[in-house]
């Protein structure tokens, strides 16, 4: 048990954007209220999920929708809290305390917006060990947990709640409420107790966000070294680095999808590298072959400062580096390919581990 | 007090088709549903809206979306009451009774199969007085009640609650909704006290269903005696008699969009009329001039039998009459056209009482 500070909240939103994998919301969106809530309530405490009762009972809550529209639409502040409250209302239940769905800028941060404004504790994991798009692509969805009772608010007070005959209509009709609400919402499911947290959740997501974070933030490292601890820290991978040259984008659906073409530089010079992705990153192609397919993790990162780029704030001209982590290995199984995995996403290519493109392409130059 | 019989509910349910000006589903379809129920269940009671309790506490239930929808998709029976008992689970309220949202064939009867599955009688009004394809086209919106708390299900088991900030929100949410769910969903919303019901509902409204109904099923009449008795028992008026030419259809966002060219026969010789429709009739010309104008009713008949005929069941060469019926007055208020008159539908033309263009009518042709 520990206590997150103002450090600590500035180091995760840093981090989880860099794990949002282009997702998540824009970190600066998400510190900004994190902050904002722990000055006026007072530093959070951070569980680890062996610290819970198995009894007790979870609920996370997080944004939902295309994250570009919050930079517009910001939120105002009470609705985190609302759709949290409610939904523990519904369920008539004692919530023990919050974690994230997901890791994202804004995302990590919305269970410590609650967690602060109720005096309850944040746990130290999450649903996904990253971020995706879809409200079924969570590692408690592989263990059979279903999405609802759900609650959804939106910024003008419309609020929810759902009870779906399975997951994928969790999704189907969330995503159109949250459509109609603007494009954006917010959420609270996968209610669970203790027990469930420590079957099924990805723990230490808060932990590991920190950690890169703080490498990032790191000044007084040269580049090179820098880059080697965040490296070292994510156990990730440098796959490329350019200068972006196009990028295609659309709002659709209550998604952000595109593709950014990314032309080499320095060592990769006469390369290109295509990253498309639907929220997150899902698939890099170097040449015209795969060098990361989801689920494992696409991070876009700044060329100098490393500082973790989302898929809405991709321009023309940007120079960044392309990195890769390999999923949690719940991704990595027959049910957590079918769920997340490329052809899912409608590409026609099947899931490598990033180890083995990495070999490949290693193959490839040699 | 009395009680509803198969013969009350075959009537009703043509009586309400007829009032449904096109919408609220098809009257067969409908009388299965209710017929099966009290069959199983034994006869519902009908109580007239003086004689309940001020402070006692009543949910409607209805079906929404496109009524055509419901010729393929056949509800399976237990998803009336689902809705029902979730809201007034949620609200927890004891629930005295249930009462139609609209006039027409299937939104008619489908509270009668709530009635006599829970044992629980039908209150002798609705909201509307007719048919309408929006949520917040209720009497019950005029006077200010809230549409929410409601409920929506569909057919496969998905179940919501929402609380949205005004009644033009339940409707964007709920459509979108039923559109995701295939176009069709049963709701619970407008609940409400007794003596709500005595200041908003249109009362009655099973009754007069009921006379109507017998007159059209009415089988010892002369052709002409029927139609003047059917004028009589509307205080409506015979506007047309001619065959459809043309139908153009199309189901969008969940409804039926579309309109209806129907060439004059007698009489009627050598005019045209053309209806457009929004699930319901909204609007009719004769030769390019309006001649019955939302919220007064247009209602087709069969040309022989008078049997009211759906707007899906519109169908190249049928011949059939056009007749009209004035709107309840609560229609008639500014907020009432401001809510179902015809520029709210879109049409580039102003609310004319019925009574008034039917008079303009006759001076075009004295």
């Amino acid at each position: 048990m520990r206590y997150l500070d103002e450090q600590a909240i500035e180091n995760i939103a840093i981090g989880a954007a860099f794990l949002g994998t282009g997702g998540g919301g824009d970190p600066y969106i998400g510190k900004m209220m994190a902050l904002t809530a722990i000055k006026k309530y007072g530093p959070v405490q951070l569980l680890s999920p062996e610290e819970i009762s198995d009894d007790d009972f979870f609920i996370p809550a997080a944004m939902m929708g295309a994250p570009s529209v919050l930079i517009e639409k910001f939120p105002k502040g009470d609705e985190f809290v609302r759709v949290f409250e409610k939904l523990g209302r519904y369920l008539g239940k004692e919530v023990k305390g919050t974690f994230p769905m997901e890791a994202g800028g804004v995302n990590s941060m919305i269970p410590i917006v609650v967690a602060a404004q109720l005096g309850l504790p944040l746990i130290d994991c999450d649903g996904m060990g990253r971020a995706f798009p879809e409200l079924q692509m969570v590692t408690f969805h592989l263990d059979g947990v279903s999405a609802t009772p759900m609650a959804i608010t939106d910024e003008k007070g419309n609020i929810g709640i759902m009870e779906t005959i399975d997951n994928k209509w969790t999704e189907r009709l969330a995503r159109v409420t949250t459509v109609e609400m603007g494009a954006s919402s917010l959420v609270s499911l996968y209610p669970c107790d203790g027990a469930q947290i420590k079957q099924s959740s990805i723990k230490n997501i808060v932990t590991l966000s920190e950690e890169i974070g703080k490498v990032i933030r790191e000044t007084s490292l040269d580049e090179a070294d820098k880059l080697q601890k965040l490296i070292d820290v994510t156990h990730g991978y440098h796959l490329f680095e350019g200068k972006i040259i196009d990028v295609v984008r659309e709002t659709r659906a209550g998604f952000n999808f595109g593709r950014v073409k990314i032309a080499g530089l320095n060592k990769d010079t006469n390369s290109e590298v295509i990253v498309h992705f639907q929220n997150e990153n899902l698939v890099a192609e170097k040449n015209g072959e795969p060098i990361a397919i989801t689920p494992d993790l696409i991070c876009m990162v700044d060329l100098e400062t490393l500082m973790p780029i989302t898929t809405e704030a991709l321009k023309y001209g940007k120079r960044i580096r392309v990195m890769a982590l390999p999923a949690d290995k719940a991704w990595r199984t027959e049910k957590g390919i079918e769920t997340v995995g490329p052809r899912y996403f409608g590409y026609e290519v099947d899931f490598e581990p990033l180890e083995e493109l990495v070999q490949k392409e290693e193959r490839r130059h040699v």
